[in-house]
């Protein structure tokens, strides 16, 4: 029924690209497994049948879990000011990102999610919105909101409301980050507390995996952003900033991230900012380099393997690929499984620790991560989250 | 891989009632026609891939109608309110109803929809509220939120959005019923012009239904509330009731609806109010009876039989079912075909036409309306209501 319009007509060329053949369309649709054939099926699915479900959830708020989606439901909520590699591109052109997002949720954790790309960006806005759409979500996916927004967002939202909410970009990444670094290190003969780590890129994943390290024992950690590192004795940084100034960097470095390379046992890049190979020659032996800016990494892997023993991207054509997907749908899953209301601190790093211990004896230079494709991830992920949201108390009684 | 919980344990008695077992785990899930099982599909729909179609709609804003599933997604509004004949269960319990409608969406439509049920009911909230997630969307079908709110909810939200907006318990009803009302006129012999209404009921849909069967030049139509007859010298009426009063009941009924259905050629039941059959009798020859109470309407349609030439209900276990599936996913339908900016009154106008005019020579007292599983429905509809949104011209360039 659908009418070719004429704007279809004048971009189909677009199409030659597979990508856009296969975005053709949207990539998500609505299915049912009820169907409503007739008048019987309609007088149950619909009025008068679905009267009785509506009172009893009235009467039991608890039944909601059991009589609609929303127990397995994630609003992927971005406001498209942080996509990808793109920036601030704005909500709708955000939103082939956000259908990908809900395409991963459901293929790899029997997830539903809805994309609810946010035609505003002000904390406020975006959190008084989120909070009112609630009631219809099992959990909140926030998802390329340019920081420093994204952090005050995600606490005010974990706040406010009581069902899961992970920003992925924060979480996700650090998750399979540690799990990654684990592994390297384990390899390298080392554990994380014997590893001193820069960090290039002070946006949610630079954060986040920085925190998510300091969590896990590292022995030292120091971030950069674009005017250096990242020291307690800066002026203008902002909250976050300031924070990260508190809790990391206790040697004190200052100046450029290219100093602070000399000697260090761990480069993570999560900007776009290039590392030159004669910086990458100064850092200690037996180096990890992980260079995950998409798609040219920090450092080429040609170049890094070179000088380190473990060298690991976010690209996919490299081995020891960085990919969210191998946390945020186990982590929902394994929430959801557990009807956890928060997703704690604990439950990351019970990710993380999952993800690693996949590659057990496999372990190898490049193969310190498992890939996106195998079949155990989500199953030891989710159970792992789940197990620990039970420890930690935070599961629907 | 979920875990049956103790709560569902609890409850399960409830699905011997196959209503309930058919609701277990909720009517929706989200689907896709991509299939992500190895690197090149990955790059593909998401990164690296995604980012060119993202960068193609942020330069071409229209493309987001062609690459993303927005140009055919609904988001089914809500704030819990005023849910069939429940009332203000809240937006949790309201969910299963809220299912329904995209469950019937799609099978009817294929049109794509995703319950929102809000946490909130102030006018301005829920007007905000819908802005900020629109760019998700390509229409906004407003659903059980209580009188006289919704009225101004939906007329901010036609001015401020350049996407479809359609309050189904105003305007499914009224397109229904007035394709009704035309045909079981023309079965004995009248046109609208020729008929008295009166309508029980000034809630969402007995305003509705009264203003659009004054665009479609009813004789006279006067509408009753709890209180009596709604006319320009009865104080205290809220703006909505105003304006009623002034383009209504042109002979100045005052008083019951008692006194107001003798001589009424029209009985519209849109409220719970029961009409005892001593005044059904007093009614004018040939009188047409809709009486859409749900379950119980306000005359039996047994009794109403034997003093009318037409009946109709809002039951699917008696003759002329008046059932807003029968509109929506055809109004939706269309106006997505047509690249719609709004839905105009003509538009609901056209529906209706086409809805009545599909009864064509078959018409009879007990067949003035299709069934709702006539597949020409769909088709017919959404035609007429494209073809008249061309006409008004409020489709995308």
């Amino acid at each position: 029924m659908t009418t070719v319009s004429r704007t279809q007509d004048q971009h189909s060329h677009l199409d030659e690209d597979p990508a856009f053949a296969l975005h053709r369309g949207g990539k998500l649709h609505i299915s049912s497994s009820v169907d409503v054939h007739d008048h019987e099926g309609l007088s149950l699915a619909y009025t008068p049948g679905v009267a009785r479900v509506c009172d009893a959830i009235a009467e039991t708020p608890e039944l909601v879990e059991t009589y609609t989606w929303k127990s397995n439901l994630v609003a992927v909520v971005t406001d498209g000011t942080a996509v990808l590699g793109l920036g601030d591109i704005g909500p709708e052109a955000s939103l082939p990102v956000m259908e990908g997002k809900s395409l991963l949720f459901k293929q790899f954790g029997d997830v539903d999610s809805v994309p609810i790309a946010l035609g505003c960006t002000g904390v406020d806005e975006i959190v008084e919105t989120v909070v009112r759409m609630a009631p219809s979500f099992g959990g909140i996916n926030l998802e390329d909101i340019a920081a420093p927004r994204c952090f005050e967002i995600e606490r005010r939202l974990r706040e406010r409301l009581d069902i899961p909410v992970f920003h992925d970009d924060q979480h996700g990444t650090a998750i399979v980050t540690v799990a990654a670094l684990h592994n390297a290190a384990r390899l390298t003969g080392r554990t994380l507390a014997d590893l001193r780590v820069v960090v290039s890129g002070a946006g949610s994943a630079g954060v986040a995996v920085t925190k998510m390290l300091i969590d896990g024992g590292i022995g030292d950690i120091a971030v950069a952003d674009s005017k250096g590192m990242i020291h307690d004795g800066r002026e203008g940084l902002n909250p976050v900033k300031q924070e990260l100034a508190g809790i990391s960097n206790r040697a004190g470095l200052r100046g450029s991230i290219e100093s602070a390379l000399a000697g260090a046992d761990v480069f993570i890049g999560l900007s776009s900012g290039e590392v030159p190979e004669s910086v990458v020659a100064t850092m200690a032996d037996d180096a990890i380099i992980f260079a995950m800016a998409n798609p040219k990494p920090e450092v080429h892997p040609d170049v890094a393997r070179k000088y380190a023993s473990v060298v690991a991207t976010g690209r996919s054509d490299f081995p020891n690929q960085i990919n969210n997907v191998l946390a945020f749908p186990g982590v929902f899953r394994g929430a959801f499984d557990a009807r956890a209301t928060d997703i704690t601190e604990n439950m990351k790093l019970a990710a993380a620790e999952a993800l690693a211990g996949l590659v057990g004896d496999d372990l190898a230079a490049d193969y310190v991560i498992p890939s996106p494709f195998d079949p155990r991830v989500v199953p030891a992920v989710s159970a792992a989250v789940a197990a620990q949201a039970r420890e930690d108390g935070v599961v629907r009684a």
